[in-house]
């Protein structure tokens, strides 16, 4: 899928499943020197943020930098406020958690931190299942992206944006990181930031079938 | 130059001369919506976003909008740090005030309050004299970001940026500020963010040559 590898990446690294999956995946591919970052963007579940702190390390990172990005002040989305009740994923609303320009601005601040490290691949895990609710987990959407960091970087460069997962179902992501040995067990993606996880939103519901479609357990907790 | 003009639109207003100046140009051109955007990046210069609260009222904006983008988390230039001296003008070393991909965030958070207001026409004041030290004052840059935009908005949109300006020295947006009776005593622009001005860093020399091509004085003070 991707011939040959830099020597240095900057990953996106949330502590949710797609995005260890791609540590490992990197660490796999033999990257040598990998920077994660994560987005603190006010998001209600914060125990994410502490998830990505302990997965950096684990998953073999040189260092992983948290950049705060408020997205509560764009507003209206439940994942940053808390007036707004996160749908169950059998209310069909999936579009209401939708941050505008959400993985555009996280991308932009990796890049920004990627370019003072002096590193121009970034990695970011958008995966098949995000396209229906996400237009910014399109590939098309990369490319264009892609564009303007390499137009907008302060020296003439090309900055390329990695979404090896791009055209993988969320279930053969997880068979990849099952094979890989990603301890599952330190990875959180429940929208309503509850510990146990809720179980009932609609990504815990995407991650129990992901599990479910590779006969596995999931190792985490739910309510 | 622009044969037809939006209903509504976002301007990003610094409250510096040039992005003053475009406010003006869009009330000339009869824009009847217009929002501006005030970015916290924790500049310096604090002054600068108090220019941008009035200057947006006296230009007759609907909304004024500040919204926080810490670009001192990704560090090294003097704008955010109050540890790196503002180099002065004849050292030729303006480059070190870039951060990296500053006018992208600036842009794409702009453009994320933009979706929330239904607006997709969002205007910048980069100027000819911009493009020597920094890249993403460049139309080609504008161009990809566009695409960018427009591929990563939440719904199928076509997004555009407008900068009338990035044509122009700014000399020449001085003297369509001069005739469309900008009140220039209200905008900032020293880097150093004192006040009075410092009158020797790039931005101010920039400033007073501007006025200067004009044969214009320019009103506010200096150190």
């Amino acid at each position: 899928m991707e011939p040959t590898h830099p020597q240095k990446a900057v990953l996106l690294l949330s502590g949710g499943m797609d995005s260890t999956t791609l540590l490992w995946w990197m660490r796999r591919e033999a990257i040598p020197e990998v920077h994660t970052v994560g987005i603190d963007y006010g998001q209600r579940h914060r125990v994410e943020l502490e998830a990505g702190i302990i997965l950096s390390k684990l998953g073999g990172a040189l260092t992983h930098k948290i950049i705060a990005l408020d997205l509560t002040q764009i507003g209206g989305s439940p994942l940053t406020s808390r007036d707004i009740d996160v749908p169950n994923a059998d209310e069909g609303r999936q579009i209401n958690t939708v941050v505008p320009y959400r993985n555009m601005l996280f991308v932009t601040a990796a890049a920004a931190h990627a370019e003072r490290l002096g590193i121009s691949d970034i990695y970011i895990s958008p995966v098949e299942d995000d396209y229906a609710a996400y237009r910014d987990c399109r590939r098309t959407f990369y490319d264009a992206l892609e564009a303007a960091l390499s137009l907008g970087a302060t020296r003439e460069t090309h900055v390329s944006i990695h979404t090896p997962f791009v055209e993988m179902p969320k279930s053969e992501v997880i068979a990849v990181g099952l094979k890989l040995g990603v301890p599952y067990e330190h990875t959180y993606t429940c929208y309503n930031g509850s510990q146990p996880s809720c179980g009932r939103c609609d990504a815990c519901v995407e991650r129990l079938d992901a599990f479910a479609a590779n006969n596995a357990a999931d190792p985490i907790a739910y309510v």
